[in-house]
């Protein structure tokens, strides 16, 4: 309880804002939508340029995006909007605008995910790189005294250990694109010792002797850890935990997408967090909001793809 | 956004409070501490004895016990105490009081939990079953409508099919204790549809199905659920799931011991929840509270420990 209540004033708000700030601050940014004609996403996206965050390029069915937009009030004016009533299509030409380098980040409307994925990854025409593709989400919350950072909660199922050292190197290349250089790193398992039948925990040796070989760099980078002794610092205390990692973390690295996608969720719905999400790992973020998330949600989610 | 603010009062609140006053009502509880000159036990033991929740009979060094209790100030008066210097034997003789029906349940002090756990699963002499041991632990969020139950954050590191029955069967009886008959039962994974590329989902299948037969019964069961289809109704609709247990879950049950441990440790630590647990499946609870628990924490634990 004592770490609860040291926390209560809520220190950890307004961290966000330094990033809403960051990405107002950083002028010309182009947000590339696929497959537009949806209220949600049509409604983040003018919340975004009204504040200054991004211009958008709109590919979707023109008639429906301007029935959306005149039916819920949203003020889509200025925005540059490409008529394709075909989804595919829409999402190959949202796709070409970022390879082509005209926008900074790829962001998802009304399509399934695996539609505008496809068309993002193609060999040719797509962002891919030879990067893996991962998925970063970030927390503020009342009860830590800074940002945190979860990955992956969203696209890798079950990462081998080389999976999990590009998961980690793509989130430390996204978070210094934040001014955030050498993110404490936590590695988070069941216990904070190493245990021959816990796997995940022997796979985090061989990364944090990767850390030290250099060999995974732009980070301090520790574990395995339970996750109250990569937050607080009373419990990483009481547990005898000598690391600077601890209760101290930027980015909490999860086992598997179970566990991420877990800590995602009740974060966002359990513990009251404001959060967003992006896909890293192609030349450009993608924006996967969901209808799910929340509108403050989508609109952190925007500012994370322009800034990554 | 919409669910948060609407759970802002924080209607969670005072749940646990009827647990607690279950446990004072039910007169006579025995709790047997092993090695019990540790300071935090002895202040949670003391504070449930205050309140009326049990009595405690103490097994350890007599000398260490009396000076922790004057040097802290902690009021032990009439507890019995059976000195016992030597941990081992303060473990077997503390599980045989239990497995004398002379006890409600077991509490660990300050000793490795291998050594008292040893000690009760003694074929022999301890309290073994043929069932299986889970840890079940409990939360009280000012962002949930009711109690909400975890299993299996502790003890089951990655349980098979049967292993998730044994331990959905666990819970259901330690809740149907509670009062809580039929708890609506979540089983999480990090989507709401079966994939064949997340084994985990196609267990839930059979699990559902185990349910429907009434192989497994007890409960309303359904699965796979993501977190927030479990707990936010506003979510699940989102989602088109129609599923009683759907934004109304009692009992989630979780994947493996990461996705259950890294749960638990961001709803006591990071969503600012109440929270205690407690091992179940021996002939009678053992509470196996942790330095790193707040005070309050082992006084739930204690009450679970005494309920179940």
């Amino acid at each position: 309880m004592k770490y609860r209540n040291f926390h209560k004033g809520g220190f950890g708000i307004d961290c966000l804002k330094e990033l809403f700030d960051k990405a107002t601050q950083r002028t010309g940014s182009i947000v590339s939508v696929a497959a537009a004609a949806d209220h949600h996403v049509l409604e983040a996206a003018s919340a975004a340029k009204e504040r200054g965050i991004a211009d958008f390029v709109l590919f979707g069915d023109l008639g429906k995006i301007n029935e959306i937009a005149s039916q819920h009030q949203i003020n889509i004016c200025g925005m540059e909007i490409s008529d394709e009533p075909d989804n595919l299509e829409a999402c190959r030409k949202a796709v070409a605008l970022v390879a082509e380098g005209k926008a900074n980040a790829l962001m998802k409307g009304l399509v399934d995910t695996s539609v505008i994925m496809k068309a993002a990854l193609d060999r040719e025409h797509g962002i891919r790189t030879d990067r893996k593709l991962s998925h970063i989400s970030v927390f503020e919350l009342t009860t830590y005294h800074k940002l945190l950072f979860v990955t992956d909660a969203a696209i890798n199922i079950a990462p081998d250990l080389q999976g999990k050292k590009e998961i980690v190197e793509n989130a430390v290349a996204a978070l210094y694109n934040l001014g955030i250089a050498r993110p404490k790193t936590a590695l988070l398992a069941a216990k904070e010792k190493p245990d021959d039948k816990m796997p995940v925990t022997l796979e985090y040796v061989e990364l944090v002797k990767m850390a030290a070989s250099g060999e995974l760099s732009g980070c301090v980078l520790d574990g395995p850890f339970a996750l109250d002794n990569a937050v607080s610092k009373e419990s990483a205390e009481i547990k005898g935990i000598d690391s600077p990692v601890a209760g101290d973390a930027d980015l909490l690295v999860c086992p598997d997408i179970e566990a991420g996608n877990i800590l995602y969720k009740s974060l966002a719905f359990l513990a009251g967090a404001k959060n967003g999400g992006v896909v890293v790992g192609a030349k450009r973020p993608i924006i996967l909001t969901s209808r799910a998330d929340s509108s403050e949600s989508k609109l952190i989610s925007i500012v994370l793809g322009v800034l990554f």
